[in-house]
């Protein structure tokens, strides 16, 4: 795949109009490109803006519904159940969240469970609204089943990534991770390029180790059995069962929580919604103790981390969210690299809803 | 090893005696021993009763403060930051979970850090302790320092296990997991048994993948480099780096929310308190939708889950929480594995305080 660099205001100037004319309104086609941009900004190339051209067949499917409005089914000083009535997942999601953080600043914690929404983009925009307010924040989400439990071979679990952000300098905490040992992403890059997979990441349709990506990534896709593997593998002796553990956790939070569908009923061939559920938690660290301390607290120890001595043949330990800074930088100074057929699609709707592209897109490299 | 089957209701009435002539009160005893026995019950040897002797010393030295009573500095309605004074673990454990429950039941949930604790047991008691009176559990706790850093060689981090309960049927799900790939528990086993250990769970001194499970320990005894692997192993490849978030993110909730000790600083050589940091957190479902519906839709999830096809070779799934219930059924029954080693140690134990052990414990095996 070759890639051309573009500048990131001019991406978001072209998404913003791409998405009003897919019928959002300016405020919500704002919110959905800096959910995508973002992704783009860490590097996170399979949750930015390649996803564009999917949104729109999602909502002329009746996937997406973008006239709906949330529905706040229950609702408690630390707490709130979302019906997202088959909405945008980001616009459901940033609803989701901004009450979360109003709550948590009153009482100190909320937490906000949605059911019935759609694909949300990166689980990390939603802990890192948090942070920006100086709070703890967690977000998880499920998906269509894509992982297969230990020792099973029918996918049963979404990929299901937990996002943790923390206040702290001179880089905010911020771990972002599918519990799968890799993203449906990785997979589709190894096909992409025609690599076979490495053993251990995926299993076929008989529950075996297999190297052929594109027969993954078909069975899933047809719900024929196999699929990702837990973190930890597919063995309980490298600890196989514990990331199938954090994914069932994961489907607990959000999709059980919040009366939803489980991954295994969460479906991309509905109207009106996937049933994909979300879960968002802020907390005020202050009722524990002084907020300034937490966070010097924090800040030193993860550099003591950062300095603690590497392993042979390794030269920098990361703490999470370091990259994700790094990356920000560096693509909002040199540009976002757009991959050429991810480019040729926007391309292309631009000129469906007549929008001159070249217009707005001043190519970096 | 050669293990000895002793009744349950034996062993408990003796390991009450010991403690109450290590110098704690009778119900103090109780809380105790009802830990150390539940994890001898799940079948997590290293965490039982096997750890008494050890507990004894600690007193002796001054690490453990029988007389110490905790401190709450901190409260709010949905929390409260507690200083354990360097008192045991389990007293302090029980104690900062049954808080976190009573607030959650008028709250709707409640989080407790709690900071200059000890050893508590196995996180899986205080996480079952809320999913017994209804509510969703969790409690994680640090420990110290045994785990490197994704690309480090210095042991940063605790094995810094996960908990998590919630209410279903047949099985209550009950994960319950160190973020490491195995435990320093399971280390000592290989070094035991003098076989190698598999390559992919430690790192040498060097910070090299290593087959030695006498040299880890020395090393990690001393401080001198080397130590377990997080979850998915020494590389970003197969997810160590997610492994190593979550066991960073235990540090974050125990040692940075409580004003605490990290791994890095927690010590065994100190007295009035190793320094270690734990996390209570419970949740009143309820403030979600029905409660009975929440759990009823967790209990088919799970069903599905051991339903779903099996792997080639595989004959079962397990939820978690699963081979815990069957471990205690027998256990109950047929009696408590007890190596020899440990049996005998708490035979020595009893003669130095004139207890006659064999008027106790009949051995069923």
């Amino acid at each position: 795949m070759s890639y051309t660099k573009v500048k990131y205001e001019d991406i978001k100037k072209l998404c913003n109009l791409v998405f009003e004319k897919f019928g959002f309104n300016r405020e919500d086609s704002e919110t959905i490109t800096s959910v995508l941009l973002l992704s783009d900004l860490y590097g996170i190339e399979s949750h930015g803006i390649q996803r564009l051209v999917k949104y729109y067949s999602e909502i002329k499917s009746g996937l997406i519904n973008i006239n709906s409005k949330i529905k706040i089914v229950k609702e408690t000083p630390v707490s709130a159940t979302i019906d997202g009535m088959g909405g945008m997942g980001q616009l459901i999601g940033k609803k989701a969240m901004n009450l979360a953080i109003k709550k948590a600043k009153t009482s100190g914690m909320s937490m906000v469970v949605v059911r019935n929404s759609n694909h949300y983009g990166i689980a990390g925009y939603y802990a890192k609204m948090a942070e920006e307010e100086g709070l703890l924040g967690i977000s998880m989400t499920n998906s269509p089943a894509v992982m297969v439990p230990t020792f099973g071979k029918d996918a049963m679990l979404g990929t299901n990534p937990i996002a943790i952000s923390f206040p702290a300098k001179p880089y905010p905490f911020l771990m972002d991770m599918a519990t799968s040992v890799v993203t449906r992403g990785k997979i589709e890059v190894y096909n992409k390029r025609h690599e076979p997979l490495p053993l251990g990441l995926a299993l076929n349709s008989d529950g075996e180790d297999t190297t052929d990506p594109l027969d993954v990534l078909l069975n899933v896709r047809k719900n024929s059995g196999g699929g990702l593997l837990p973190l930890g593998g597919s063995k309980e002796s490298t600890g196989g069962h514990k990331g199938y553990g954090f994914a069932l956790a994961v489907e607990m939070f959000t999709a059980i929580l919040s009366g939803g569908f489980t991954a295994n009923k969460v479906s991309l061939d509905r109207e009106n919604g996937s049933g994909t559920c979300h879960y968002f938690f802020a907390v005020d660290y202050g009722i524990f103790g002084d907020k300034q301390s937490i966070e010097e607290n924090f800040s030193s120890y993860l550099n003591e981390l950062r300095n603690s001595k590497k392993a042979k043949g390794a030269t920098r330990i990361y703490t999470h969210g370091e990259k994700e800074v790094e990356s920000y930088k560096d693509k909002m100074k040199n540009g976002i690299p757009v991959n050429d057929t991810t480019l040729k699609e926007i391309y292309d709707i631009c000129d469906y809803f007549s929008i001159k592209a070249s217009d707005y897109v001043t190519k970096v490299v």
